[in-house]
């Protein structure tokens, strides 16, 4: 299985993308695993959150190819660790695409990328900071792959 | 309103507890905040689940106080970060009882200490590792109580 993770723009915060490292480390083992930076809009006022939303999905539409398109959205669907083990066991089985989650910048996804996406998956009722849910989302693909592999959680 | 978390063991992720001293830092100007980290049970084989929970309890309880206990727990209600602003909300205006988060180790808590919570309190659907629930929770409150308080969210 060929695991992406596409997020607009680095993540600032030091401790998550130290995260995000450690993660990338466990899920290696268990599928292939890459995290792409692509291009944040920049110098524009956050009052204009579609026009960010849209340069920002412009840089991450570039690499979707022909992956399975997971966006993660507050407005999408909610799933157990197990459900999306079993998820992931799935789309293993029925196809030889890659999988492609996308998180968005502070602003969100634009609603063509959501549209256009297979899933819309949301890790939580509550609202998570962007960058924090980078790495929550990893470690739920971490977790549901030692479930779907019977491994044992590294803690 | 005075806000207290409460979990046995340090956080052993050295990056989740750079995060957790960064939220700490910005609830502190909305609100009195603490990390109480009490005693963990070692040495105990982890097949003896209930034991450690147990040992990990007295430890919590110790510090519980008159407090307003909520307790985290996967099978506790899920609430949007917009009903947990308006919980805090509420809890701030009925009493002059602190709030205690507190959140289990690696086998989770109690049943007695969850029978005694206030309030059971689940971040997600999914299960989450209880170091990184530590600082979802803590970016949950801090988001909460800019909510509250009508303050820009520091990014």
């Amino acid at each position: 299985m060929r695991i992406r993770f596409l997020w607009p723009g680095k993540t600032k915060v030091p401790e998550i993308r130290g995260l995000e490292t450690i993660y990338t480390s466990r899920i290696r083992p268990l599928a292939k695993c890459e995290i792409i930076v692509t291009k944040p809009a920049k110098g524009i006022d956050e009052k204009s959150g579609a026009r960010i939303r849209d340069i920002e999905a412009e840089g991450l539409e570039k690499h979707l190819g022909n992956d399975y398109i997971i966006c993660l959205s507050d407005r999408g669907k909610e799933m157990t660790s197990e459900e999306l083990a079993r998820f992931l066991e799935r789309r293993g089985r029925q196809s030889g695409r890659g999988l492609a989650f996308v998180v968005g910048g502070f602003l969100g996804l634009s609603d063509r990328l959501l549209a256009r996406a297979d899933v819309r998956l949301s890790l939580s009722r509550m609202t998570l900071s962007h960058e924090l849910c980078r790495v929550v989302l990893m470690e739920q693909i971490y977790r549901a792959l030692t479930i779907v592999q019977g491994r044992h959680y590294a803690k």
